[in-house]
């Protein structure tokens, strides 16, 4: 095991009806003047943000509205937030929705007491401070609620890139499973196809021996396999809601990671069908994971053979483990498709044309990327090629 | 799933030689002048307290030594060290230790700024508030270094109890399996039986459809069942001291309890054995735990079928599931028997005719404990008659 540091701070508020208390909790971690930051009209139409401000209201906390965040958050609203709050004198921001509102109030929350560009931490740099910020979720699925990363989209160029650090871990994140009962099921699957990603993204390392973070992973996965199918029939399914959504959390905040390398390969490969497709982050990963998988397997057979025994209920093939792994990574796909997500280019709308573009826009030039297996321009359009042609 | 709080913001700081930067986290942490709380000579011997001494002063960190806790922490320590604070202005307490000196710690730590007796907290009341803490961890067992949880014997009346609050998690914790390595192999044991029981007492409840947790704490004891033998064979086998380690953590900071009921009675009824005998906790825990399984099992038979396939991997009998139910708390008597915990009394060196003091000092007199299944005080005898009698 590798040494690491693990640190989630974030005081987690789950259940019925929580978001009522949210007025309390952006004064207990000390926000008094705050942005209350949000997406499209759904937050306004179902009631969730009059209920948010009444609470608000009745702390006595005053707010700042910034709707209007996008699915895979644009740069151009983080420089609207960042202006609002040193002019407003904001000193906290209240995300109100899903991971996009989420990753774009971090960024603003970045960019307030910054005086570059706040694009340098989605180019590298560390942020050292940044406006703390709560959460009130409304997808499970990103699991920026409970992580210190932010994923945003720069419009020049569309290039889609990530910031990491603990100070813009959230503060608080209430987590209302009854919130998601209203998502339509393709967005439902394509969050659970997320959470799985984000766990498939840890699973699979060249660091031996972290037995307490493989049965954690897989903890995460047996969860979603049993959940997810209930909740595409059943919207309203409670139970099945609250356990998604707290799994969500859990696999993100990166304790289903500690103690060994990680290999991000497959969320770098989909931002670009995301980017240039503006398709859902999930569906894209629905496409990419298993193709990814298949490519690398390989690489090691035996720690394949071992998630599709233990995840996917699979016979182990003494004889040729190959082919058990092999079976793990068809029942991945299958059951990626059963909750309606797509499974090539053409379910997702995207063309085999664009590849020679996507490969590019992915940006290793001559290099490699790091991870489980290292891969190369060749490598990331062989990738891309499999789920030209993936069929069940 | 029952509505929750999870709030652990403990930073955990894990791996080889990680106590050399002690110093750092106490300074980062608001630390300046400390109270240095130990237990026996081990630490002392070992070369650890200088090496923690020698990252201090190199911070410029003041500190007051108060060694001398023991096993079963007494409130006679606890009363002294709160002198100790009080009077040298002490603002940041380092524990070095295993579960009981961080126990002492945190008992310390809610008494400095409390106008009343400490032992009030250990009565019922809640803490608001508390010095600052921090750990070193020398054993996994407790759980202490990641939980709000502190457990004091009061040396009038040998009475043991316990007091909880989010002002006694730790601010941050240094994890170092190599400081384990040296232990005997049964205080390894006794600290992997606290680990699975603190995992069982969460596993056991009336809460339906928590699946998430569920799979949580299966992740724990199959880790604990994989890891364990290896450090009895090897102590000093690294990779395994790390799963343990880390696992002993992640169980009891509660992210394997939130959304549900839990049951601590074992606890309790343990706790009586370790007051009268001051036997190690985890011995007691495993003669209790299993006795107890065999107590309550008609309550859920279908509960404790699934443990026993998913963990103990017994075939699932579909005709008796009590047939499985059964063979699951057998695996488990035999997995403590395998790692050199004791089955019985008399293997404890426990005395029948002490049951019903051990009653009496349970304390519940005709009333019930709450829980999984509700014990009166005859139940309490039964299950201490089980232990009595207990065999392979």
């Amino acid at each position: 095991m590798k040494n690491f540091n693990f640190y989630s701070p974030t005081e987690f508020v789950f259940g019925k009806e929580r978001e009522n208390e949210c007025g309390q909790y952006v004064r207990k971690h000390g926000g008094s003047k705050i942005l209350l930051h949000f997406g499209s009209n759904s937050a306004k139409k179902s009631g969730l943000l009059d209920r948010v401000k009444q609470s608000l209201e009745k702390e006595g906390i005053a707010y700042v509205e910034l709707g209007g965040v996008q699915p895979n958050p644009h740069d151009s609203l983080v420089y609207k937030g960042i202006e609002i709050c040193r002019k407003e004198k904001i000193d906290f921001i209240l995300a109100v929705g899903g991971g996009s509102v989420i990753d774009s109030a971090k960024a603003i929350a970045m960019g307030v007491p910054y005086d570059g560009n706040f694009w340098d931490f989605y180019s590298g740099k560390k942020p050292a401070t940044a406006l703390p910020i709560g959460t009130v979720l409304t997808i499970a699925a990103a699991g920026s609620e409970g992580s210190g990363d932010s994923v945003i989209t720069k419009e020049d160029g569309m290039l889609k890139r990530g910031a990491s650090g603990d100070c813009i871990r959230p503060k608080f994140s209430i987590l209302n499973p009854q919130l998601t009962c209203t998502l339509p099921a393709y967005q439902t699957a394509c969050g659970a196809t997320d959470i799985m990603a984000h766990t498939f993204e840890r699973y699979f390392t060249n660091t031996q021996e972290v037995e307490i973070t493989d049965r954690l992973c897989e903890a995460i996965l047996l969860t979603m396999i049993k959940e997810t199918p209930r909740v595409i029939q059943d919207p309203n399914n409670y139970e099945a809601r609250a356990n998604i959504m707290w799994a969500g959390m859990v696999c993100h905040n990166n304790i289903t990671g500690v103690g060994r390398e990680q290999d991000w390969n497959s969320h770098g490969i989909e931002h670009e069908l995301s980017a240039l497709y503006d398709c859902a982050h999930g569906a894209g990963l629905a496409v990419i994971m298993p193709a990814w998988m298949e490519y690398v397997m390989q690489h090691d057979v035996m720690r394949f053979a071992q998630v599709a025994t233990r995840v996917w209920g699979c016979q182990m093939n003494f004889q040729h483990p190959e082919v058990t792994a092999k079976e793990g990574i068809i029942a991945f796909r299958r059951f990626l498709s059963s909750i309606g997500m797509p499974i090539n280019f053409k379910e997702l709308g995207a063309k085999g044309e664009d590849i020679p573009l996507l490969v590019k826009s992915f940006g290793i030039g001559e290099g490699e990327t790091g991870g489980f297996v290292h891969l190369k321009k060749k490598d990331i359009e062989n990738i891309y090629t499999i789920v030209l042609n993936a069929s069940l």
